[in-house]
């Protein structure tokens, strides 16, 4: 590896097609973003939007823009816009909800379908270091179909990839993934799991909430059967926007999910008191969204019109590799240690490294103004999300990092103090 | 009945002293906005609110805002700000998702409870003209256990609240009613009819859409047990703005609610594979949350800071029947039925007639700028809330239906042509 120099990443930046998309970003003075992957930045014209939804649509419109400003359709809007940017096609993607209780939607309706065809499976696959609301989520689900004397399922945990194969057994209804993981970054390959599963008789569920806006996914190309995911990460959506949920067209009709509220029926004006679900995605909507919230989501959408995933992945690529390069190079000989997958093929567009005093030390970075976020056990996780980040803040970054390892500025009491850290 | 004046209106408003509180809100030239009861007009202080959020919070203080603008503890501050006008106490309320989600949490929280102690009971009771939402996520519930070969549950839907003895047999298990009827307006004595229920071993869920901000609501007071709500209707909380829930605090240790995310878990950030609910009402949380729609909830329970709930009623009251006397002196003879009770024990804060034309007339209102909304079958619903609305205002849109009764301006296509009319 040749050294590297701040005038490498600047020529970076100088040609770097990306680059100009910055600019649709507010992003504050003095401060190194790398936390992306849990709170994409603002996209400037959000402020614009959210102000003519409460001005003009609330404002002015009231009761009327249900139907003259389009919030009824906005879900299913949204999620065709999203669909392209996840290899799904029109009206398969509705934005709702939150990421859990989509989720919960999806397990009950992928369950619901294996019981009919093979009800001895009783088995939901999923990874111990999933993010854990999954697993809440299916537990909760688990417990409530056996607290009231039904079929009893079980969750079972692997540690990993490598356990992936031997946990097929004929037993797994269900495989319960996160395409990137939270806490590594390991990506799995969505073709090729989703592949072993159905060779095993088990349906796919994955959560691409470290995945939409951040590398490319294709999820018919894939043959996948479910996915959910959330719009405030790579998608920019702002602060909790609503989440996403995609069912393959095959398995829309089939039945209908549990959270069968008035925005899933058929008819939701009729008033009926029988519930008849809505044809295709829009059974999957269960009751009235937030739409100031949801209307930023497409300020953050729109932050991907003039690229695709392809260049957006490529970028990605050149930060994680370059900011794993200057660490190995700058910060050699600090316990620092990678826990991201150095083969490309298996990474998101995050690198995390454990330190043993770990939470400190993204104290201390945040303090210089370099945000990452920590997240158990002892895990600095650094986002990079291509649409915004430079090659010279990951020079810069580093810097700062290698400078506080040195001069032990970690080791400071305030930086111990542990409140509801993100 | 004496003959009523516009000077009389005009002399209810100077005397009122609510007056002042309109001023709290903007409200759009030449309408007269009877809609209230089903979006409520937007508070001026909402767009500084969500330029904060948006601007500060999301753009400048982006992922560290989860701790420093207190968007962790948005749900349950805005909980206990809501609590004093439902009757409710310290931290047993949350606003979180929608009504029609945490029906479905209180629901099966229900089940469970009445699972433990007297599992024959298998009847959910509620109302065939309930909202329909509510009807629905019922049947979600009921037809997913059953579809696991769990317990089989029966949804029994009465007819009128002179049902509602008949129907509480010894096979009911929970007693879901709505306060105030969306559709009639009729209001059920909570206290009276939870004991009633609780003395036939019954526990109650009431929903308080149409009653929360717009009139007195004391569940601790009537022993209920479970309610939802939600905030955009008489609450002036915005389009979709998330929901509420409470329990009982005799309940909220009991059991875990099945929509169980990490939001609801004991120690979110300590990512853990196994779920281990909060203490109290928290572990109804479930996702994260809207923060833009959610931080614009305070604004619209902050337009109550100044009155309370007997005030508003008060007024509510006279605004109701107001309207109910002139639409008798003004338009006598045309086909209106009212559907909205007369005795006031049992009257909301809206006002219903059937009409034979009933949708093309509401059209033909909302195009004089007078903005009621319609309902099936037939019925024209008028809102009446207290903080914004004026007697002249009721007797200007008074005066309007009659013209447009007598002209007969109703009867034209334009007004018959149906969109999605909310």
């Amino acid at each position: 590896m040749t050294h590297l120099t701040l005038a490498d990443c600047r020529a970076m930046d100088a040609r770097d097609p990306l680059a100009p998309l910055r600019d649709q970003f507010t992003l504050p003075a003095g401060v190194i973003y790398l936390d992306g992957n849990s709170l994409g930045a603002m996209p400037k014209a959000a402020l614009a939007r959210a102000q003519e939804v409460i001005t003009q649509e609330w404002g002015t419109g009231l009761i009327r823009s249900w139907n003259t400003a389009g919030w009824f359709e906005l879900s299913r809007r949204l999620g065709n816009q999203l669909a392209r940017l996840i290899g799904a096609g029109e009206d398969e993607v509705i934005v709702t909800d939150t990421t859990s209780t989509n989720l919960f939607k999806v397990l009950a309706a992928a369950l619901r379908q294996q019981q009919g065809v093979a009800p001895q499976r009783r088995v939901i696959v999923s990874e111990r270091n999933n993010f854990p609301t999954d697993l809440y989520m299916t537990q909760g689900l688990i417990e409530l179909l056996q607290s009231f004397g039904g079929a009893r399922y079980e969750l079972k945990l692997i540690d990993g990839p490598q356990d992936l194969a031997a946990a097929l057994t004929p037993d797994v209804a269900v495989l319960l993934l996160t395409h990137v993981n939270y806490q590594t970054g390991f990506m799995y390959d969505m073709a090729e799991v989703t592949a072993q599963a159905h060779a095993q008789g088990a349906v796919t569920i994955w959560d691409l909430c470290h995945s939409a806006g951040a590398v490319p996914v294709d999820l018919n190309g894939a043959g996948a059967d479910y996915a959910v995911g959330c719009t405030y990460k790579y998608l920019n959506g702002g602060p909790g926007s609503p989440a996403f949920l995609w069912v393959h067209a095959r398995h829309q009709e089939g039945f209908t999910q549990p959270l069968s509220g008035w925005w899933g029926h058929a008819r939701p004006f009729a008033m009926e008191p029988g519930y008849d679900p809505h044809a295709g995605i829009k059974r999957y909507l269960c009751g009235t969204q937030p739409i100031a919230s949801l209307a930023m989501v497409e300020c953050g959408l729109d932050t991907f019109a003039v690229t695709d995933m392809q260049a957006v992945r490529a970028k990605s690529l050149q930060l994680t590799t370059l900011f794993m390069d200057l660490v190995a190079q700058e910060c050699a000989g600090f316990p620092l240690r990678l826990n991201t997958p150095v083969d490309t093929r298996h990474r998101g567009s995050q690198v995390g490294y454990e330190h043993p005093q770990g939470f400190a030390v993204v104290q201390a970075l945040i303090a210089r103004g370099v945000i990452p976020d920590y997240r158990e056990p002892r895990i600095m996780r650094f986002g990079f999300t291509p649409l915004y980040i430079r090659f010279e803040d990951v020079w810069n970054a580093v810097a700062i990092l290698k400078d506080i390892l040195l001069t032990k500025s970690w080791d400071q009491p305030q930086f111990h103090q542990r409140g509801a850290v993100t």
